[in-house]
């Protein structure tokens, strides 16, 4: 057992794009586990988009990291010490251990994870926070009907390629948007897509809509929302009546500040939005997993099965080592990653 | 009986705001009513701001209106000829007759009036399609629960005070906005608003924020939102968490053309409501009731014993002649009505 442990905390908030300095490695003592507390080591950790948010000073749906704060982060650990009755040593839990080899947490915050069943990563990603974000949403807010069609972007991430298959899986066409031609190939040949758009390919949102039309012959149901920007500005007038759009995030504006709020969005102004929303019938609906975990269970139990008899495929990023965490976070938020984006620390 | 019609047609399509020479009062012939055709004698006809749209030739919910075609209007009228075994001559009956004294229309696309029960011209306001709109949009997207706060704007208007109103019996705090002290006054003292703001007396949107979060001490639940602009721009930062906004108009940006679409929204950008969606998860729902008959005998049954007793009340502005619809209508579009403008043709 150690008695330290290494972490990354919040140095400096980003001015737009994330830099290096903007963390900073640190060693820290582990402290002593008070009554009801356990001490986990971590193997892995999760990198998502969401923390962009929290590494700015903008009022949201949770507060930010605090300045000098351990970033946090979901994790995968071991128990290596237990002062609860519910947890044994050498047992395997999910919890919020921040961007950190080791921490000391409340044993009742913790969700046990049976190593048996599933890779233990599988818990950061396909039955983790983003799969149940994209079964949620999809299912939740998206109302999916089948023959309908259906665009997700970051179709290869663990949200997106959640949406997709289970898209394919009720009956719907799923047509993807990615960065480059291997994560459109891995879109259609690894998670079953009906298509898949290089958004790089496209110079401009009105010629990435050129080319979803031709993809989407019966127009757009269900545009599942992650990335805002161009995406969304080339969908928007593709929506069928009565489309739905669930937003879970908008990834290609975080890095303008407040997470998207200073963004320049160009020629896709308010008005725009609004009079689509008006004269489509849309339903928009924000929404983010944690308020949601009522239904963590119904998740995993349509879900979890389909991902054992690989009827729902996963794919995932894995960065080695805490310090390179940082590293890996930034190409991330530029879609550097394939796969949902893990850290093995051990 | 008369042989003629006269009617108001679409001579141009605005460049901006409309103006009177987009109108043409015509004279035209009477067509003999076919089989199953009734001919009728327009009492009232309804000006919408919804009519702005239509007058673009832009992709919206329904058809825009041709170029030299009579404008589109519901109205109230009295049946002089009838090919229909389903209406007598002297009966009164609601339709689409458009701004014209006189219309010959398929019986079946009519829907029977009882002089004895209302005024006939409340079946274009209180009990018609803006009264509908009011009740369908709370309900059905709003989802008021007891001690929330709602805020609508065009208080004083057929859809806005069907809202507030509403609302009241439903145990919520109701914040009207409208334009002037004189409809504020009428908003409290005639609809039983909580609160009315004059937004012509905030210079700013983050001034009538302001004033809006002194009238909101526990924030918006409902933001029925038949306005935008201005006052989107004020409500949107004080929505609470899991807020509803009901999208069923946007009247400060239709003049900009294409419903809104070509609007200068100045500081309110798509990324600010993306991410207020977002972080609020809001759930934002664009309608038109027209899509919805299927649930007027509802409204019907709950409104109209209630505007019987006179627990819902209604205001007419009412405005005299054909010829002086297009200025009505024009005044409508500047807040220059007060209550449901209707036009008096007999």
């Amino acid at each position: 057992m150690t008695d330290q442990i290494n972490c990354i905390t919040l140095a400096s908030r980003p001015d737009g794009a994330v830099t290096p300095d903007n963390f900073r490695l640190e060693t820290r003592a582990l402290p002593d586990p008070s009554d009801g507390e356990v001490v986990v080591k971590v193997h892995y950790m999760s990198l998502d988009p969401y923390m962009r948010g929290r590494m700015d000073d903008a009022k949201s749906y949770a507060a930010p990291v605090e300045l000098g704060a351990i970033m946090e982060a979901g994790g995968v650990g071991e128990i290596i010490a237990s002062n609860s009755p519910h947890f044994q040593v050498g047992d395997f839990a999910f919890g919020m251990f921040g961007w950190a080899t080791h921490a000391v947490t409340k044993a009742k915050l913790l969700r046990k994870i049976d190593p048996e069943v599933m890779p233990i990563s599988a818990a950061l990603g396909v039955l983790g926070m983003p799969g149940f974000t994209g079964w949620f949403g999809l299912n939740e807010h998206g109302r999916p009907k089948t023959g309908e069609t259906l665009v997700v972007a970051a179709a290869t991430g663990p949200v997106g390629s959640m949406v997709g298959q289970l898209a394919k899986q009720y009956g719907l066409r799923a047509v993807g948007i990615a960065g480059g031609p291997d994560k459109c190939r891995m879109a259609i040949d690894t998670f079953g897509f009906d298509a898949c758009l290089d958004h790089r390919a496209y110079a401009s949102a009105s010629e990435l809509r050129k080319a979803l039309a031709g993809e989407c012959p019966n127009g757009i149901d269900i545009y599942y929302e992650n990335v805002g920007g161009k995406v969304l500005e080339a969908v928007l007038p593709l929506m069928n009546p009565f489309g739905r759009i669930p937003v879970c995030g908008m990834i290609s504006w975080y890095d303008a500040g407040g997470l998207g709020d200073g963004a320049d969005a160009g020629p896709l102004t308010a008005p725009k939005i609004w009079r689509s929303i008006l004269v489509k019938f849309l339903s928009v609906n924000g929404f983010i997993i944690s308020n949601h975990f009522d239904r963590l269970a119904e998740f995993l139990s349509e879900v979890a099965p389909k991902v054992a008899s690989g009827e729902v495929k996963f794919v995932e990023d894995v960065a080695v080592g805490l310090e390179n965490a940082p590293a890996a976070f930034m190409s991330m938020l530029k879609g550097g990653n394939v796969g949902k984006q893990v850290v093995k620390l051990v």
